[in-house]
């Protein structure tokens, strides 16, 4: 018994590791909550895998719970402030998955300007061979694009849109150093500015809608939108209106409200690219993140400052 | 009567541009063949949008022919020897849209590591809702690419994947001045370099089936074939058996042997991503196109030194 609670779904490789250390693994919070006290006492570190939302009652339940080491870089899901209350520290795994959500951010919009799925499309399915001409889109480079959050995906995110020799705005709470690129107060002067924007903020409350309706309307009938990040920091139904009806051009995401149950809205929209929030969903990366994980519970156990702790 | 005869389809705006300037339009080179000698005479430049074979018989249908104006920057389909037999110049159309076709070679690439067309369809047709999850597939950046013709095209191409933090390779005839970038003396050392071939050579006898077996099988299971130039580059019977039997990962394909008549067993490939040869399929590019082809003509009859003159 070293103490360690496994919460969620892991694949094989990682289970081994976890149980090589050993943890004890459940499927989710509900299997935590079905656990005797005796199982719960002694539990130190939680490695945690999921969305639903782990608050100060499921901290209640494990008493000698020191660590929450989440999996993934967003911890929208893990109540911060009642983890400070009761003495338990958070950690994530950030970093490792920089690049593999920039690399979709940019393939969506490519996809999106382009209309790459029906492309494939027409030529797999023998239209083009028929004589169906492909249409005639958009171009992508040179365009100006706003990354709403210059963290360090929405960073990865801009480096390589550059390289598309796009003009570069940004919104953040701080200037940042940056090769002359444009900051903005606000989500809706930024998407005003910009073709392209790109949501790359955190997720929880403070985010919550942060590009609203009148952000939407900023960004136009030629706009693309991009979500990589979270689904709550969009307004998902004034996003669905204005797609609908035209307002707003595009748009590429990985995230929902609600995900996976996906509002069926967005399947009828061809000028929609979608994605099942797969933004990490590398083998080389989802490994590095396991890898964070497990470093930060064995710096826990061992008494060490954690690899990657929240706040 | 000014002399222009515009042959191929052409958009409403190319034409209405075309006729501005006094051209008559036909369809085709059959078009061209059925024309009377009196209404082929006095006929001076071409504008040509076409992939059939513009050879020594046709330009003797036209005496006064000086300039063959081409749309697109591929000039295979044309007879170079023959024009420079027959006192015809010939133009093209580069540069404008290399942009384009770079940004649609790193998205088939992206899409093809990411199966970004079944992250969609997972998403669109219900089953991620239902509780499907999405594979895990390879990371992009940080990886190995070779640039097979480090031309105009095959140097933005590069450009953009160096931002994805890659490790750049070329074969090209002459050594070009790069920021450190690997070159080597043929595609089947290229390929067996690196992760990713992206296929950026001009079309013509001189190339065709360039990308060998050989060549494939260096790039390996692993490895991913992107060909954006011309379908006669890649020797296709070896890249459709190498990719049936696993010997190569993956392929992206704008362009195909005999296209639009794209070999059926393409479709029957899920590590495939196909396109209908869109590369410069933009309205901005092909705009520019258009212009810049109607620039050689006016800058010929003007007896002006041509825009952008092949060879």
């Amino acid at each position: 018994m070293t103490g360690i609670l496994a919460i969620g779904q892991y694949n094989d490789t990682d289970l081994a590791a976890l149980r090589a250390m050993g943890a004890v693994q459940v499927a989710d919070l509900d299997a935590l909550r079905a656990m005797g006290q005796g199982a719960r006492a002694g539990l130190r570190a939680v490695a945690y895998k999921g969305h639903d939302g782990f608050g100060a009652a499921e901290m209640a339940l494990l008493p000698d719970l020191g660590l929450i080491a989440n999996y993934g870089v967003g911890v929208d899901a893990i109540d911060l402030d009642a983890a400070r209350a009761a003495g338990v520290r958070v950690s994530n795994t950030p970093d490792v998955l920089n690049d593999d959500v920039a690399d979709l951010a940019v393939a969506l919009l490519l996809m999106q300007q382009r209309r790459l799925i029906a492309g494939d499309a027409l030529v797999r399915g023998g239209d083009w061979a028929a004589g169906a001409a492909p249409g005639l889109f958009r171009k992508v480079s040179g365009r100006r694009a706003g990354i709403l959050g210059l963290g360090r995906i929405g960073r990865e995110i801009a480096d390589r849109l550059a390289a598309f020799k796009m003009e570069i705005h940004y919104q953040s709470r701080s200037a940042k150093e940056t090769p002359g690129w444009t900051r903005h107060e606000d989500a809706v002067s930024l998407a005003a500015a910009v073709d392209y924007l790109f949501v790359a903020l955190v997720g929880g409350a403070e985010t919550e809608n942060a590009v609203s309706a009148e952000a939407i309307d900023a960004l136009g009938p030629d706009g693309v939108l991009i979500n990589i990040s979270r689904g709550s920091v969009v307004d998902e139904a004034a996003l669905l209106d204005a797609l609908e009806t035209g307002r707003l051009g595009g748009a590429g995401l990985d995230v929902f409200h609600g995900e996976p149950d996906v509002n069926p809205r967005f399947a009828a929209l061809e000028q929609v690219v979608l994605q099942p929030h797969q933004g990490s969903a590398t083998r080389e990366t989802r490994a590095a993140m396991g890898q964070l994980q497990r470093d930060n519970i064995a710096a826990h156990l061992a008494g060490q400052a954690l690899p990657s702790p929240v706040g």
